[in-house]
C-alpha cells in the first residue's frame, strides 16, 4: 500500500482502462467474471484471515454486534460473492444494443447505441461483498469501477480487490478495471467526489449521512440511492385483512431496509376496523405505532397500543421497530400527505377501487408506486432485473431499483456521405 | 416585482403546480400552448418597448453589437418565438408512453411510464427566445420550470413570463407552470442550485463559466451542456475534396456554436496534399490555423499559412476564426488524442475506410461521433427530434442533442392481489 494513495493516478488508470473494456465481447467478460468467482473460492482462508483482523479491530472499537455480522465473511458467504458474480455471467450483456436508427432526408444515418458509463465510482460504507458485487455489475458493463469502502473493512476490502486484480490478470484482463481507495479519510473521499473529467458517475450506497455528503460535496453526476420512508395507504375501500397482511409483511419482514414501510396512512371511514387489526399484527413484532390525535379520537381504547406521534416522526425512515399512522379523509389527501414526506422511494395503496388506485398510482411521485402489494417487492430481483447496484430516489437518470442496463449511457453513431450544413 | 425574492416559495409553487402539470393531456397542453403563442404575438408591442430598455442599458453599459444583436427582439423574432411554441404544439407527447411492462412469476404487474421530470430550473445567458422555447419544451413534456436568466435581459423576460402566465391562466391552466427569478443575483443563483427537493433538475444553458458554476455549485441533479471542442481526423484513406468541404462547413458555417469544429487531425500521410488545400479553403474565411511541428515538417513551405500551436490550443474551444491542426500516424493515435482533448460533444473522421470508420467511432468517447460528415448536424431539428433544449457532454440520462422525452423520467407502477415477500 502506498504511503500517500494517489487518486488522480487511479482515475487516470481506470479511465484509460475504461477505454479498453468498453469494446470486451461479452465471452471476454463473462469468462474473466468466471475466473475471478473461482478465485475468491480458492482464495477463502486469506480472506478469511483478513476479515478475521477487521473484525478484531471493529471488536475493540466496540462496533455493535448488528454491525459486526455485516463485516464478517465466512466460508459460506465467499461462495455466496462467488456465486453472485457467476450469476452476473448468465445475464445478457446490454453494450452494443442498437436503441434507435435514425434515416434523415438528407441520406444522414443515425444509431442510438448503448455503450458504458466510463468510469464509476461507488462510496460504500461496511459489507464487503458490495466489494464483488460492485466490481462484478460494472465489469460486466465494460466500465472501470473505482471503489471507496468503509474504514473498518479495509483490509478485506483490499484482500478482496487484490485477489479480483489478480484473477483479471492472469486472462489478460487489464486489473485497473478495478481499484481500491486505501486511503479511507474523509479529505481523499472528497477528492474522489471532483474527479470531474475522470470519474464519469458516482453512486453512494449507505445511509442517509453518507449519500447527503456526496450529493452535498460532489462535481460529478451523482445517483442517489436508497432511503426509503415508505408509506401504505389504507383506503377507504380496502381489505382490511390483505391491509394487515401487507403491512405486517413490509414493517416486519426486515426492518433495516429502503423497502420497508415506515408510515401507514388510514381512510378515516376504515379506521376503526383495521387500525386495532393492524395494532393487533404488529404487536406481535413489538412494532411501535406513533398516531396523530385523530387515530385516538377514531379508536376509542387505542391509547392502550399507540403512542402520539410528533410531526418529526412522518419525514423519519425508521428502520427499525417503529412505524407512524396518520388519518386521512380521502385519497387526495393521502396522496398530498406522502408526496410532502416521501423520498421518493415506493409506496403504497390498498384498495379495491381501481380509480382511487389509478389516482394514487399516478398522483404519487415515486419511483415505485404500488396497489395491493408489498413495498418490499421494491428490489433487483423482484422486479427481474437480475442484479442491482441499488435503487436510486431521484429522476435523473435512473429510477427504482438500478440493474446492468442503468449502468449505460448511449452515444449516437452518424454515418454520412460527404453531408454539410 | 417584490423587494426580496421568495425562491423557496417560488419553488414551492412550482412543485404544486407540477402536480396538476403531470396529469395534463395532450390536448388541454397545446390548447394552452397554442394560446401562450396568440398572446406573444398580440403583446409584441409591449415586448418590444421592455425589450428596448433592456438595449439601451446594455449599450449604456458598453456591451458589444453582437451581444446586442442576440439581446434584440422585433416583431419578426418575436414571431419566430410563437412560431416555434406553435411546432412544439405538433410534437407527440411523450407523457404516460408504457415503456416496458413485466410480468412476475408471483403475479405482480408492473408497468414502467414514462412521467415528468417535476420541476425543471433553466439558468441561461442573454437570448431572451430561450425565454419561451424552455418554457414551451417543459410544459409539453408536464414540468413547472424556474428560469433564471441573465441581468441584462431582465425586463424583456419579466414581460415574456408576465404574458405567458396571463395567457395560461385565461385557459384555466396554473400560472406557476413557469416562473421568473427576478433577483439576478448571484446569491440567488446559488440558492437555485441547492434547492433540493424542490427542483428535480438544473439544466445550464450558457458559456463554459457559467456552466462549471453550476456543476460546481449544484446540489441538485444536473445536466452539463453545451461545450464543444470538436474534431476532425483526417484518415489516410479519405477523399481529399470531402475534407475540405466538411472542415470549411463544420469551421466557417456558424463560429460562434458549439458543434463547430475546432481542431484537425491529419493523417501523416495524407498531409502533404490535405493541408495545402485545407488551409487555401480556410483562407477564404481568414481562419488562422495553429500547427504542431510536424505539420510544417511534412508541409514545406506551408509556414507562411499557418502558425505554431501551444498545447493549449488543442484545448480550446475558440468560437472564432481560429483552429488547431495536429499530425497523427494512424487511427489509434487520433483517438487517443480526441478523448484526451475533446468535451465528449462531437467528433468527426473522414475516411473510405469502413475499418478506421468503426474504430473512431467505436472508439472516441463522445456524445456524436459522425463518419464524412459535419459536426454541424449535432443538433435536435437535424437529428429529427423536432426541438431542443440543449445538447448534454455528461453520459448521464441525455447525451447529445436533448428533445422533448430527455425532458423526462419514468416511474414503475405495480399492480398485486396482495402479494408479500
Amino acid at each position: 500500500m502506498p504511503e500517500v494513495f494517489d487518486l488522480k493516478k487511479a482515475g487516470e488508470n481506470a479511465k484509460s482502462a475504461s477505454y479498453v473494456l468498453q469494446s470486451l465481447s461479452r465471452e471476454k467478460k463473462d469468462a474473466a467474471l468466471t475466473a475471478v468467482a473461482d478465485a475468491l473460492v480458492a482464495n477463502a482462508d486469506r480472506i478469511i484471515e483478513t476479515n478475521g483482523r477487521d473484525l478484531e479491530a471493529a471488536k475493540a472499537a466496540g462496533t455493535s454486534p448488528a454491525m459486526l455480522d455485516r463485516l464478517m465473511l465466512d466460508k459460506q458467504r465467499i461462495e455466496a460473492m462467488a456465486l453472485s458474480i457467476r450469476q452476473v455471467c448468465g445475464l445478457e450483456d446490454p453494450i452494443g444494443e442498437v436503441l434507435e436508427k435514425i434515416e434523415r432526408p438528407n441520406g444522414l444515418r443515425i444509431e442510438k447505441v448503448r455503450v458504458p458509463m466510463g468510469v464509476i465510482g461507488i462510496i460504500y460504507e461496511s459489507r464487503p461483498n458490495v466489494t464483488s458485487d460492485a466490481f462484478s455489475l460494472c465489469f460486466k458493463t465494460g466500465n472501470a469501477v473505482i471503489l471507496r469502502g468503509g474504514s473498518d473493512a479495509i483490509g478485506s476490502n483490499t484482500v478482496l480487490v487484490d485477489i479480483i486484480r489478480e484473477a483479471l490478470e492472469k486472462v489478460d484482463i487489464t486489473p485497473d478495471a478495478v481499484q481500491l481507495v486505501t486511503d479511507t479519510s474523509r479529505e481523499v473521499a472528497k477528492e474522489m467526489m471532483r474527479l470531474s473529467g475522470l470519474i464519469d458517475l458516482l453512486i453512494p450506497r449507505g445511509g442517509a449521512g453518507l449519500i447527503r455528503s456526496v450529493v452535498e460535496n460532489s462535481t460529478i453526476p451523482v445517483i442517489e440511492t436508497g432511503t426509503g420512508n415508505c408509506h401504505i395507504y389504507v383506503d377507504e375501500d380496502a381489505d382490511i385483512d390483505m391491509a394487515v397482511n401487507i403491512i405486517f409483511n413490509a414493517k416486519t419482514q426486515r426492518m433495516g431496509v429502503c423497502n420497508a414501510a415506515e408510515s401507514l396512512l388510514i381512510h378515516e371511514k376504515i379506521a376503526a376496523d383495521a387500525i386495532p387489526a393492524i395494532c393487533k399484527s404488529l404487536k406481535a413484532k413489538d412494532i411501535e405505532i406513533r398516531a396523530d390525535k385523530k387515530a385516538f379520537t377514531l379508536v376509542p381504547g387505542s391509547a392502550s397500543d399507540m403512542k402520539t406521534a410528533t410531526c418529526e416522526d412522518f419525514a423519519t425512515e425508521f428502520l427499525g421497530p417503529v412505524i407512524s399512522l396518520a388519518i386521512v379523509s380521502d385519497v387526495d389527501e393521502a396522496i398530498a400527505h406522502v408526496n410532502r414526506y416521501t423520498t421518493h422511494h415506493s409506496d403504497a395503496i390498498i384498495t379495491c377501487n381501481p380509480e382511487n388506485a389509478e389516482k394514487f398510482l399516478n398522483g404519487v411521485d415515486s419511483a415505485c408506486v404500488y396497489v395491493n402489494a408489498s413495498t418490499r417487492f421494491t428490489d433487483g430481483f423482484e422486479f427481474g432485473f437480475g442484479a442491482e447496484i441499488g435503487i436510486s430516489t431521484q429522476k435523473l437518470h435512473a429510477r427504482g431499483p438500478m440493474g446492468l442496463r442503468e449502468l449505460t449511457s448511449y452515444k449516437y453513431k452518424v454515418y454520412g456521405s460527404g453531408q454539410t450544413r
